[in-house]
C-alpha cells in the first residue's frame, strides 16, 4: 500500500535473524529504529499482528507481544477501529535539539541545545531592566528601528570585535530574534536578490534547514568530515550560499580545519554573489586553546556573522544578531521591518546594558570554567562507566558526540535510558548513524553527569542481555 | 525621459495660476505636494532650473529661489555634479505611521500610531518582571512554545473574550511579535494553503500591504466609504481573503455598519475557504458607547481576531496575538516556528501577570479617560482655531481625520507646521486626497493639543497670506 494510505503495508522492510536470538527483542528494536530514523512517520498504521507474522513468519503470538511492549513504552498505538499506528511525537521519541519548554523534562537531561538554565543572570538581567525602565525616554518604547536598537548595535558591535575579531560597526548590525529568525531573514533576502540554492552542512539542524526553505531556497546538504564541510563538494553542489559552523561543527564539533577555511574562502570569491553564513552558535565555549577567531574577520563583504544569546544567556530571550556587508545588511533591515517591524526594545537595551558592564563578559566566563569542569566529568564518567564508547567534539561548545561499538540500534537505548530517568538525543536522525548519541552537558551538575551516565550504563548493559 | 534614468525631464506636470500670484511660492507648494504624494520618488533628479523655467515660462532667479528654499527644508538635495535630486526619506516627508523611534521628533507631534508612552506603566511592567523572573522556572528559558507561553495564552484567552466578547481558548491563541508579524505569518499560511489574493481596505497601513506582498500574497485595495469596507467592491475583487479594521477604519475613523459587517460574514460563508482577518488594532478606545464586539465572535470559524499590545500599552514591546479556528492556529504556530522558534519568554509572562491581576484593565480604562479628555481637546481647539476644518471618525481610537477646505495643497502646510515645531501627518500618501490631516492626540497633553493646534492655524494663516 502506498505511503498515503496511511498505512505501511508490506513495506517495512523489518529483518530478523534468527541466530542472534529472541525474536521478539528484535522485532521490537526494529520498529523503535524505524520510527527513530524517521521511515516510520508519527501516525503511519501498521499492519495487523496477523499480517505482519505471516510476512516475517513468526508466531502471531511474537507480534503481538512486540506490539503490546511497544506500545506500553509509547512509541505505538492502538486505536480502536483503526488498528496500530506510530504515536505522534510525544517522549519516546526525542527530537534534536529545538523542543520547546513545554516537553516532558527527565531528570537527567542530555539536551544538546541549551546552556545551564539554572545559571542564568536573573539578578543582573533583572537590574538592566530596572535601569533601562528607569532611564529610557518615552521615545524608546515607540516603533523601534527595525535594524535593532542603536545602543545594543554599537555595543554589539564592540563585543564581537574584541571576542571574536567580528569586522563590522553598528551600522553592519541587525538584531533578529534568534538565530532562527536570522536565517530566515537571510533566506528572503537571497532569494529577493535571485539566490536559489544554499547549502548546509550534513548534518545539520533539521530545524534551519525548513526555515531556509521556507523563505523560498532550494536547500541542498553538503557533507561533514574530521576536517568540517567539505567544501569539494559544496563547489559541485551548485550552491549559491552555504551555513557553515566552524567553530564547532553541530552536530559534529569538529572545527573547520585551517585549509578548509581558505577553501571555503576561496570557493566565495570564484563567483560574484557567493556567500558564506557563518553560524557562530556557540564559540565562546572553547576548552584547549583560545577561540579560533570568527571566519567572517577574513572576508566581511562574502562572510555574514550570525550569532545570538540562547547559548550564552537563555534561548528564551530570543535575542540574536547578524553583521554584514552594507547592501546585504540594508535587505535584513527592510526584512526584518517587513516581519515583525522589529525586536522587543527593552530587552535590546538590557543586554546593551549586560554587554557595556562586565556582566556578560563575566558571565561567560564563569560558565565556560563551569562547563569544562561538566565536560571533564563527562569524558570521566562515560570512561568509567561505559568503556566502548568513543567521544568526539569535545574541544569547544555544550555538547559531544558519543559512539558506541555496539551493534545494536540506538533507540532501545534511548527508550531504556528514558525509563531511568535519563533523557539521550541519537545522533540517528541527523546522520542516519543509528550507533551515536549527541550529549549535551552544559544543563547538568558534575554529579548528576556522573549519575546520568551511571544509569545510561546500566540502560546499556540492560540490553546487552537481552540481546 | 523615462523614471529609470532617475531624472523627471519634462514630466514634472506642475500648474502654475498667475491670477493665484507668488508664483515661486506656487512652484515650492507643487514641488512639495508632488514629494509627499509620491509622484515625486526619493532620489528623482529634478530639471536644471534653467530647463523648468524654461518649460513653465518664468524666470530662472523664480526656479533658483524656489530651489534654495526647498533644499533648505530639506525637500531637495543639490549634489555636486549631480543636479538636484528628491531627498531620500528624513524629517521634511513625514511617513505614516511606522515611523521608528529613530526619526527626528518635534514638539508637537501628532503622530496617528501610538499611544502615550510617557504613561506606559513602567512601574508595574518592573514589577511584573521581577515577579517572572523571581517565579518562572528554568524550564521557562528554554527554547519556547512557538504558539506563545501557555500562561499568556490563556491570560489573552479569558482577557478578550471579557473586553471584546472573542470566542476561542488558549489553544487557539498564537502570541506573535506585534500585528505586522501577525499579518506576516497569516500571509504566509494563507499562501502555503493555496490562496493567492487577499483584499486590504482602501486607505490602509501601506506597511501592512507590504508585509503582507512580502508573504508572497497578491494584494488589492477594497475602497471605504462613511459605512467602512465596501463589501460588494470585495465581492467583485476576486480576493478570498480580506484584513479589515471594523472597531475603527484606519486611517478613516469610520465603524464598519451592522448591514456591512452582515454582508461581509455572508461574504465569507459563499465559498468555502473564505476568511476575514479582524485587525481590531485600537477597538479598547471607543468614547461614545460601549465598544461594538469583536467581528470573530460572529463566525469564529471565518473571522481571525488580531490585536496587540502596541496602542494599549506600547509598540515597543512588540507583543501581538492571533486567534483562530484550529487548522489556521496550528498552521500559524508552525509558521511562528520556522520564522523566529517563538517570542520573547520573559515578556509574554510579564503581559500574563498584567493581564491577570487587575492592572492591564487599569491601565486602559484610565487611558481611555485621558485620551477622551484629549479629543474633546483636539474638536475644542481646531473648532476655535480652524473654523474650516472638518474632523471625522472622532468615536473611537487615537486619531481623527481633519479635512481642510482651505484649496492649496496639504504639503506646504505640514512644512509650515512643522517650521513651528508642529508634526501632522498627510492622509494623501494614503488616499490620494490632499487636503486632510490624520491626528493622533493620545500621546499630547490637552495643553500641547492646544497650542499645537493654535501653531497649526498660524501655519495654515501664514499660507493663506502667502496665496
Amino acid at each position: 500500500m502506498s505511503r498515503e494510505s496511511g498505512t505501511t503495508g508490506g513495506r517495512l522492510h523489518l529483518e530478523l535473524d534468527r541466530s542472534k536470538g529472541a525474536l521478539g527483542r528484535q522485532l521490537e528494536s526494529e520498529i523503535r529504529l524505524a520510527v527513530t530514523s524517521g521511515r516510520l512517520a508519527p501516525g503511519t498504521q501498521l499492519p495487523s499482528s496477523r499480517t505482519l507474522a505471516g510476512d516475517l513468519g513468526v508466531s502471531r503470538r511474537l507480534v503481538v507481544d512486540a506490539y503490546a511492549q511497544l506500545s506500553a513504552e509509547g512509541w505505538i498505538v492502538a486505536q480502536q477501529g483503526a488498528g496500530t499506528v506510530v504515536a505522534r511525537g510525544g517522549s519516546a521519541v526525542p527530537q534534536l535539539p529545538d523542543a520547546p519548554a513545554t516537553r516532558q523534562r527527565l531528570p537527567y537531561d542530555f539536551f544538546p541545545g541549551a546552556p545551564d538554565l539554572s545559571s542564568f543572570p536573573r539578578t543582573e538581567w533583572l537590574r538592566a531592566l530596572r535601569g533601562v525602565l528607569h532611564d529610557a525616554p518615552d521615545a524608546a518604547l515607540h516603533y523601534p528601528d527595525p535594524a535593532g536598537a542603536p545602543e545594543l548595535r554599537a555595543a554589539l558591535a564592540a563585543h564581537l570585535a574584541r571576542s571574536r575579531g567580528v569586522i563590522g560597526d553598528a551600522g553592519r548590525v541587525v538584531v533578529v530574534s534568534g538565530a532562527r529568525q536570522g536565517l530566515t531573514l537571510l533566506g528572503r533576502a537571497l532569494v529577493r536578490s535571485g539566490v536559489r540554492t544554499l547549502a548546509v552542512e550534513l548534518p545539520s539542524l533539521p530545524l534551519h534547514a525548513d526555515s531556509l526553505r521556507a523563505s523560498g531556497l532550494d536547500v541542498v546538504g553538503v557533507p561533514v568530515d574530521d576536517e568540517g564541510l567539505q567544501v569539494e563538494a559544496l563547489a559541485r553542489s551548485g550552491a549559491e550560499a552555504v551555513v557553515v559552523t566552524p567553530a564547532h561543527q553541530f552536530p559534529m564539533g569538529v572545527a573547520l580545519s585551517p585549509d578548509r577555511r581558505a577553501a571555503l574562502l576561496q570557493w566565495a570569491t570564484q563567483r560574484a554573489g557567493r556567500l558564506v553564513i557563518e553560524d557562530d552558535y556557540d564559540a565562546e565555549y572553547r576548552y584547549d586553546r583560545r577561540p579560533v577567531g570568527a571566519l567572517q574577520a577574513l572576508d566581511p563583504e562574502r562572510v555574514v556573522y550570525l550569532g545570538s544569546a540562547s547559548k550564552t544567556l537563555a534561548p528564551g530571550l530570543r535575542l540574536g544578531w547578524i553583521v554584514a556587508a552594507p547592501a546585504l545588511r540594508d535587505a535584513l533591515a527592510r526584512e526584518k521591518e517587513l516581519d515583525d517591524g522589529g525586536s522587543p526594545v527593552l530587552e535590546q537595551l538590557a543586554l546593551a546594558q549586560l554587554l557595556e558592564s562586565a556582566a556578560y563578559d563575566r558571565h561567560i566566563r564563569l560558565a565556560r570554567r563551569e562547563y569544562r569542569r561538566r565536560r571533564d566529568a563527562l569524558a570521566a564518567a562515560l570512561n568509567a562507566e561505559c568503556s566502548d564508547a568513543r567521544l568526539e567534539g569535545l574541544a569547544a561548545g555544550l555538547h559531544a558526540i558519543a559512539r558506541f561499538d555496539a551493534s545494536f540500534p540506538i533507540g532501545p537505548l534511548v527508550q531504556a535510558a528514558a525509563a531511568r530517568g535519563v533523557a539521550v538525543y541519537p545522533l540517528g536522525p541527523l546522520t542516519g548513524t543509528a550507533n551515536a548519541l549527541i550529549m549535551g552537558y552544559a544543563g547538568l551538575s558534575e554529579a548528576a553527569i556522573a549519575e546520568g551516565v551511571r544509569r545510561l550504563a546500566e540502560a546499556l548493559a540492560s540490553l546487552k542481555l537481552q540481546a
